[in-house]
């Protein structure tokens, strides 16, 4: 059950670079981009109506398992990011999520990256991606 | 009942300065500082046989009020940190732990702080310290 | 010369909480507040003027000296913040800001704090706030 | 000219996981194992006896190109991880490093992770790698 990059379910969130994130080349800290990717991927999934808090709760977590970035230019202090992610692949025990980054202003594309998620049970062991979460997911809103 | 400074309780750990806490201006980042004395005050209680963890999952919390940090030199890059962290006051409500940060080859002062630490229950109201974590953290090992 | 509080120069910025700045206890890790009142304080230099990357090029650079935070309540994920920073005094040598932060929906408050800042010549000594900067943080826009 | 892993240059260091290193799952935050890699990398460069910071300042950057992650098992409060740098392979302009992470004691595997470094000029157009910098990274000490 693949959705189709062109067809799935996407996001676009804005975030600005901030001080602290710039590192002693001046240039954001690589660091940082998974934390804009992670955002972007939170965002997505509330967009579907999936309460990642509330599936934390009921003992099922999902857990990256692979993450894949190309970076392409650096963000600078001053730049406002348009962090796109989709959903790139779902089937029944991981999610692929495929992301890129772009300075809002100038479009001048920062990096292109993919997440795979799985996940796991109470006991840690690999179980089925919830059926409503993989559903949210597979469908445009 | 105040844990006078110099017989008091306390710790010094050893960090090394990473290039990801290097700043825009070649310094360490400050609110690199507040997690160099986080972790000096969770080693500290643990060699004083308190299990931080335990007593969150019990629902017990220990929550900061106060900050206050004073800034003599910056940290850079290839710099080990000592940093030490002292019991300097703990009453019923509340526990006062006081910091020095320094250069461990060239004794150069970074910084010197307190933090104010409070209690709350399960509610998040505020509650007493612990007995045993009071006790713990009055004596000398 | 002394800006009085409520006739100063201020801002007001607005973040989200991000999931990465979450701790372990599920409220915003103390550490992040100061990268906050860090931008907040350079937004605040922006709109004022006040170009801090070309004052850095020129070999001036404005160094905290102290910083004290009162934390009210925990911010949680999902948070939008109002971060709201003043010039509260300005002399020859150095600045003192205030900051409040609001939870923006809630009001909730989140902390109060102050940032002393100073000024060094390229060579690492004290120096005199530059006449331009001072001007600029003096009065109101 | 392809550096074998096996007869290659290596190091492996070690840092404690820190309670600010922690998310909201209990878990180390994925963000943080780039600065371990990063600290790894770092520490291969100076073994090695190339001076990153001197390149910097002649002009010459190295930028990470791509980093690819694969995680087998969360780190948590506690653990001691010990975090193994390779040069994988060598040429004109540019580098892999792989990585591999492992708790301490346990000899869990954390993860297994590559990055991509490359060489830019001043004016930032690709460059060749510094020849005394490829082969300070292409024998074993």
């Amino acid at each position: 059950m693949v959705a189709p990059q062109d067809a799935g379910v996407s996001i676009t969130v804005h975030l600005p670079v901030r001080l602290d994130e710039i590192d002693y080349l001046g240039i954001v800290h690589s660091s940082n981009y998974l934390k804009y990717m992670e955002h972007a991927r939170v965002k997505l999934l509330e967009q579907q109506s999936v309460d990642l808090l509330a599936w934390v709760k009921k003992g099922i977590r999902a857990v990256v398992v692979n993450d894949t970035i190309n970076y392409q230019h650096p963000a600078r202090y001053g730049d406002v990011l348009a962090i796109t992610c989709r959903v790139e692949e779902i089937v029944e025990r991981a999610a692929k999520l495929g992301y890129s980054i772009m300075e809002q202003k100038t479009e001048r594309e920062i990096l292109q990256a993919t997440t795979t998620v799985a996940c796991i049970d109470p006991n840690g062991r690999p179980t089925s991606i919830p059926v409503e979460v993989n559903e949210a997911l597979s469908l445009p809103v």
